[in-house]
C-alpha cells in the first residue's frame, strides 16, 4: 500500500496523540523484547525502499515522529525486528505503453536502490533468498532483507524481466495494487472488475513466478484473484499485508470463508496496520478537503524529502485539532489479529504492517513498538513456538514450500 | 575488450618482466604526477566493473601483480587517475532469443554493481553524468565514475531499455564487441560483415542514444560502421579504446584516413594499450596450446576470483620462460600515441587503455604507472593545456557537444 491519492488522506489521519487502550507493563514488554531477540522476526511488507530514493534518508539514523519514516536501523533494533520483505513498489498510472515503460524503469530503479542499501551497509543488512538465510543472517548480527514486489506493473512491458528480478533476489510478488492492471483485478479499482480475476497474462505470470519459487502475494488483488490463485497454485499463497473483513468490511480485507480456504491450502495472512482498512475513520468532507489542501502543499509524495516528514506530522496534528477524526489504534489492529488467529490458528497468521507505506496505528507508530504485539500474544497465552511462527516461521514455511516445489519442476 | 577466447591468450602474454626501453627520471615522474593532480584525468574504458562481481574484490585494496586487477583506489591515487568511464560490458554468445535475455540480465546486473560500488564508497567515488561533474567531483576529493556500455547486446531483446540505462547514468555506448550483433558489424568477426555497417536497428539505436545525449563509441565496430556513424551523426563520436592501424595493421585499429575524418568531424580517439592490437607477439602454435591449457585450468574468466589473478600472473611468467613471445611495451603504446598525435593533433587524442579488460604493457602494468604518459608528453613538448585535453578535456568536449545537441532536440 502506498500513500497516494484519496487513500493518502485516509492514511495520514493517524498522527494524533490519543492513548491506545491496551497497555503493557515494562516487565511484559521486556519479556516480549527478549523473546523477539531469540526468534526470527520478519515483517512481510516493508515499503522502506521508497525512502532509499530520498537523498536525505539515512537508514542508520532514527526518525521518530516522521510521517515518512517508520523503519530504520535504530528502530529495528529497538523493536527487535530482524527484517522482512523489502518491496519493489511502483505506482499505477494510465496503462499506456509509455507508462508501462516508466513502470518498468521505476521497478528496476527500486530494485537497484535495495541492492545499493545492501552494498552501503554490508555489516548491518544482508540479502536473503532462501528460508534458511534468515536465521543465518540473524546469527551474524545483521538485519534480513528479502526482496518482494508490490504490483507487477513493472513487468507489463516485458514479463520476461521476471527472470532478472529472480536473479536479483525477488522471492515474493503481488499482481496488482490500488487499480486493475494487465495481470489482475485490484480489490479497490473504482471501475470494478476487468478480468474477473487474473488475466491470461496474469495466470502466465503467476505460473512463471511459481516455477521460479517466487511466492505469490494476494494482498491488494480482488477476491476473484484469490479464488483463482487458490485453484491454480500448486503451493500455498501469502497475503503479505491484509486484514479481516469480518472485523472491518473493506475490500482490502479478506472474509472468513476465504481465510479458511487460505489456511486449508497451507497459506498465511500477515496482518496489516493500515488505518483505512482497520476502521472507518468517519472523516468529514471538510476534513478531507483540508487534508487535500495540506498535501498539495507538500507536492508529490515520492519526491518529498525525509525532512518534510517531520513537518507533515506536525501539520497533521494541527489538522486533527481542527477537524477531529477517529484514529485506528493498536486495539483495532489487535482485533483483526485476534479474530484471524481464532479463526484459522496461529500457524496461518503473521505480521505485515505496511510500514513506510501507510501502516501504523495509535499506540504503535513505528517498528520500535513491535514488542507490544508479542506482549499481547504472550498475555493471550500463545506459546513461544506459535509466536515464532507468527513472527516469521509461517511465512518462511510458505517460502520453503514454494522453493521446494520449484526445485522439482523441469527447467 | 575482454579477455575471452583466442584474444584472451594473446592478451595474457604480457606478464613477463623485460624492461621497457623508455625511461623517466624521478624528477620527470614527480613533475608529471604533480601535473596530473592539477588536471582532470580520465580513462575512457575501464573494465573494472567486471571485478565488482568477484566476491573477493576490494576496490580499496591494492592488487599489484594480479592479472585480474589493474585498477583500484590505491593505484588510482598512486597513478593520479581521477576516474573515467566504467563499462557495462557483456560477452557475446549465440544470438539466440534466450541468449539475448541473458545479455539483457547481465547488462542490468553490471549496471547495478556499478551503483552498488558508488553506494558502498560514497566518500571515495561519485557518479558523473555531465562534463561539469568531473571537475566538481575531483574538487571534492573523490574519483569520477561515468558509466559506459561496451557492446549493445543487452539492448537487443528490448532496445527501449536504453531509457533506463540513460536514467541510470549511461553516457557513452558502443554497438558491438568481438562479434557482429543485431546492431552492427564487429571489426573482428571471423565471419566478416553481416550488415556492412550498422543494421537498421543499429541506426535507430544510435539515433535514440544521440537524442538522449549519449556519446557513441566506435571501438570494436567495423570500418563500415565508422563511416556510417560519421555520415549520420550530428555530433562527434569517440573511439574509447583503439590504436593506429598505420603502426600495427589490425582491424581493431583505425587507419590514417579515417583518423583524419574523425578529427574533422570533431571526434576523439582514446589510445588503447591492449597488447594484441599494439604489436604482433609472434606466439608459436606451442605457446598458444600451452596458454589454452593453462587457462582451462582456471575456467571461466568471469567467475575467477581475484585471488586466482595473482597465481595466473605467476603461471604466465613461467609460460614465458618456456615459450617466449614478444611483449608489447610502453614504447609500443607510445608509438601508437605519437603517430596519432602527429597525425590529427592533441585536441583529438585521449587515453582509454582497456584496464581490467586486457590492457597494460611492459613498463605500464597498471594505472599506478600512468604518470609515465604525462612525463613522455612533457618531454615531447606538449603544453599543459594540450595535456589537459588528452587526459580528459577532449572526451568531455565531445560529451558536452552530444549533450548540448540532445538538449535542443524535441522531446
Amino acid at each position: 500500500m502506498k500513500l497516494r491519492g484519496l487513500s493518502l488522506f485516509v492514511a495520514l489521519s493517524l498522527a494524533a496523540g490519543q492513548a491506545a487502550a491496551v497497555e503493557f507493563t515494562q516487565a511484559e514488554l521486556a519479556r516480549a523484547t527478549a523473546l523477539q531477540k531469540k526468534l526470527v522476526t520478519l515483517d512481510s511488507h516493508l515499503d522502506t525502499p521508497a525512502n532509499f530514493e530520498r537523498a536525505d534518508f539515512d537508514i542508520l539514523a532514527a526518525h521518530p515522529d516522521n510521517k515518512l519514516s517508520q523503519v530504520d536501523y535504530p528502530r529495528m533494533v529497538a523493536g527487535a525486528l530482524d527484517g522482512g520483505f523489502w518491496a519493489v513498489y511502483t505506482g499505477q498510472t494510465d496503462r499506456s505503453a509509455k507508462a508501462h515503460l516508466e513502470d518498468r524503469d521505476d521497478g528496476l530503479q527500486r530494485l537497484s536502490v535495495i541492492h545499493q542499501l545492501l552494498a552501503a551497509h554490508p555489516d548491518k543488512f544482508e540479502e536473503a533468498t532462501t528460508p534458511a538465510d534468515a536465521a543465518r543472517i540473524k546469527g551474524e548480527g545483521k538485519r534480513i532483507v528479502y526482496i518482494s514486489m508490490e504490483n507487477a506493473s513493472p513487468l507489463v512491458a516485458d514479463p520476461s524481466l521476471l527472470s532478472f528480478y529472480y536473479k536479483q533476489g525477488l522471492r515474493l510478488m503481488s499482481t496488482a495494487h490500488f487499480l486493475n492492471n494487465e495481470f489482475a483485478d485490484s480489490a479497490t479499482d473504482p471501475k470494478g472488475p476487468e478480468w474477473h480475476g487474473l488475466s491470461p497474462a496474469g495466470k502466465q505470470l503467476v505460473q512463471d513466478a511459481q516455477k521460479l519459487g517466487i511466492v505469490i502475494d494476494q494482498s491488494h488483488a480482488s477476491d476473484e484473484v484469490f479464488d483463482q490463485l487458490i485453484a491454480m497454485s500448486p503451493v500455498p499463497i501469502l497475503l503479505s499485508h491484509s486484514g479481516a473483513r469480518a472485523v472491518h468490511d473493506h475490500p482490502r480485507n479478506i472474509d472468513d470463508a476465504r481465510l479458511k480456504v487460505l489456511a486449508k491450502h497451507g497459506g498465511v495472512i500477515q496482518m496489516n496496520s493500515y488505518s483505512g482498512y482497520l476502521i472507518d475513520n468517519g472523516a468529514s468532507a471538510e476534513r478531507k478537503t483540508a487534508e487535500g489542501a495540506l498535501m498539495g502543499k507538500y507536492g508529490d509524495w515520492e519526491h518529498m524529502k525525509v525532512a518534510d516528514g517531520a513537518q507533515l506530522t506536525a501539520d497533521l496534528k494541527a489538522l486533527d485539532a481542527k477537524y477531529p477524526v477517529k484514529h485506528a489504534t493498536l486495539d483495532d489492529f489487535l482485533e483483526h489479529l485476534e479474530h484471524t488467529l481464532k479463526l484459522i490458528g496461529p500457524e496461518h497468521v503473521g505480521i505485515g504492517m505496511d510500514w513506510d507505506g501507510g501502516g501504523g496505528v495509535e499506540g504503535m507508530e513505528d517498528v520500535s513498538d513491535l514488542p507490544k504485539i508479542t506482549a499481547w500474544l504472550l498475555r493471550k497465552g500463545y506459546t513461544e513456538k506459535q509466536i515464532a511462527g507468527i513472527w516469521g516461521g509461517n511465512v518462511l514455511r510458505v517460502m520453503q514450500q514454494a522453493q521446494d516445489w520449484a526445485a522439482k519442476q523441469p527447467k
